[in-house]
């Protein structure tokens, strides 16, 4: 049983080892060559914690995580554990930063496998560590020229476009009038997201919207779109899809798996919507991934 | 971040620390204070693997578990962290037997409480673990005088009564006719168990069906009976009142909670069944304890 810590982890968590285990998992996911319950949520009085579970057929290990937003920060944690006979082989204490990568290339993924090629503005919704690193990792995939950053406080604002322009990202305050082609949401909003953030856009990515009472889309953008989701179920139950659909837009079939997406292509020039919940297989893959290569 | 082992455990985890711990988990359960999501089962090839997790208000921690039955064995562990932070503060390795002993203690607990006072004959179905530990834990709690177990098998049976004789408690092979007040069912049965097994019974404690697709109490014994559930929903969604609701034998709001049992008591006089499916809250319990145990 071995315990490893962030400062190991992170020199061999690198994008050449997660975007592969993400891309497997999402598309054996899609195969039905996984095993993903539903994810566990607990309330607490000062934040919340996930817990989700994930085993890719085949594996030796599955991985049981918390990905926990507390007033203190976020935390989590990854359990390693042997598919064979249940024991423990690692704890990785990531501080919930493996959960971060893994959400960033799950969406750097599908946001460049569904958005026209010439597109290379981007603008984000939101200012918090996934706005920063869904475009990061989407730039080890394609090329982006511009970044758009809209959020409430301007302070954030500013904070996250100085953090942008140390990574060599031209970015920008989103106001007025301006739109992009490529819209990518990571808020915890409760309540829809304004429509003129959307009315340019071509492809969405939403990952914010990861439990009950959670929503950042406004459902009119469904209406039309070509929809991906990681998990059909999890995105019905509490995803922005979900919402949509509850609300008459769209069927509760119309939905494509972002694995299939991934595997398969998709349309770049019809409008659409990628809807991540965040699936524990994803997390099993990259869990393993990083034992592997810590064992290696 | 600790990773303790069951040798550092064993001596901690007594029923003088359990006992109290599970109790006070499933009278805050009963009460509201607690925060307990659905557990989540992983199927694999050669076992499955059962994921809790909770939160008594209150508490510095809470927990997240894993049971597993393997072809090669129980295993499990449990996990704590800070209800306040999200951060490990333990690791658990305790090789599933905390998952064991809370369960027998939370068995012995409720069957001590049903039962009626000069009732010292118990029959146990099934032969496993739990067959054994449900009558010890009871034992602490109550004089046993003489077991019966019933099996399938003969060999598992001679073994159990060897086990129990072992721990000085007289034990005989149930067959024929025998008929005990008491009847502790600790099976992994998918159908349910023969009728006449519980002909005499006066209490039932059922621990088995601990997931959807198992059953092991035949649904006429609820007609009529007092019903105690460890968790309303769980035993509704999988334990064995969920099957006597679904036949329409039972209403699903006749039931009374384990944790109102405890705290307020309970007629022995009347036919009684206790269903525990088990509860996360438990687990926190347990593993708070035994944190605070090690660490005073």
């Amino acid at each position: 049983m071995k315990v490893v810590g962030l400062d190991e982890i992170r020199p061999v968590a690198t994008p050449a080892l997660i975007f592969p285990a993400v891309r497997a998992a999402l598309i054996a996911h899609a195969e039905g060559r996984t095993v993903v319950p539903p994810p566990m949520v607990l309330d607490f009085p000062r934040g919340d914690c996930h817990v989700k579970a994930g085993y890719l057929a085949g594996s030796p290990y599955f991985a049981v995580k918390t990905a926990g937003t507390f007033d203190a920060g976020n935390n989590g944690l990854m359990l390693v554990l042997d598919a064979a006979a249940g024991g423990p082989v690692a704890l990785l204490a990531d501080e919930g930063m493996l959960t971060a990568w893994r959400t960033a290339a799950a969406g750097a993924l599908v946001t460049d496998a569904m958005t026209p090629l010439d597109v290379d503005e981007i603008a984000v919704v939101g200012t918090g560590e996934q706005a920063l690193l869904q475009v990061l990792w989407l730039r080890e995939l394609r090329a982006v020229s511009r970044v758009q950053v809209w959020g409430r406080r301007s302070d954030a604002v500013d904070t996250l476009c100085a953090q942008f322009a140390a990574a060599g990202i031209k970015a920008v305050a989103g106001s007025g009038r301006w739109g992009a082609a490529c819209v990518i949401t990571t808020t915890s909003a409760r309540e829809p997201l304004p429509f003129e953030l959307f009315q340019d856009a071509v492809h969405i990515t939403g990952i914010g919207t990861d439990m009950p009472g959670k929503c950042e889309l406004p459902i009119e953008v469904f209406d039309g779109a070509l929809v991906a989701t990681d998990d059909h179920e999890q995105c019905l139950d509490h995803g922005d899809f979900g919402n949509a659909v509850r609300a008459g837009v769209v069927a509760p079939d119309i939905d494509v798996a972002v694995g299939a997406v991934l595997r398969d292509g998709a349309d770049r020039e019809r409008r659409s919507i990628a809807d991540l919940t965040g699936i524990g297989a994803a997390d099993a893959a990259v869990a393993g991934a990083v034992v592997d290569q810590l064992s290696g």
